[in-house]
């Protein structure tokens, strides 16, 4: 098995400018499935997820766990504010073009007006 | 009620030369008893939580999802090294004080032979 040590890549977003009305903004099934579907697709494997809706108007909030390490998102419709982090080790292969595509996936879904990027290696 | 805009504390740490012998480090409980009660005493509240157990000798997981953001910890005994991340945002009160307790118990906790420890403002 090839071993890459411990090297990770953790991408970190903070979205601006989020409409309330992009529907993975305020429900969660809809926020649920697309992180579940952007994880999938990139092939990243989903080894248990916990979601929290903080009831209407008031946002979303998501942790799934990868045997890769995890994603977690956070929405604030109410000033169209949202978070992201995907992480990813690197340990028995390099999967930081899997953590990009998701990043890049689930930013372009929420459609922010702005977009800071914080790309962090972590080892 | 005090709104502080959607500014946010992230607090990322590696640890390195944990053994693997601390308990933590490869037991599934061991970690969600020392995470929840980490945020428990620090006043932070969770709304849910999921965990994952590698196998025998290959390390934990868990994402922790606070009405605050969230926990994550990631665990690989094999190499001793552990990944620690708690955000919160500060959204109705200034939380960084509370995340800065959880981070040092769990950090305290692992007693790792080195630790890189950083801070990151969301906003």
């Amino acid at each position: 098995m090839k071993r890459l040590a411990h090297s990770g890549l953790h991408l970190i977003a903070n979205l601006h400018g989020v409409e309330a009305g992009v529907s993975v903004m305020t429900s969660l099934p809809a926020c649920k499935n697309l992180c579940r579907q952007a994880v999938k697709d990139a092939g990243l494997t989903l080894v248990g997820e916990s979601f929290h809706d903080f009831g209407e108007g008031l946002g979303v909030t998501g942790a799934l766990v990868l045997a890769e390490s995890h994603l977690a998102i956070h929405t604030w419709p109410e000033s169209g504010y949202v978070t992201l982090d995907v992480f990813v080790c690197n340990y028995t292969a390099d999967n930081s073009d899997k953590a990009k595509q998701v990043f890049e996936t689930l930013i372009e879904a929420y459609r922010p007006q702005r977009v800071q990027r914080i790309e962090l290696p972590r080892e």
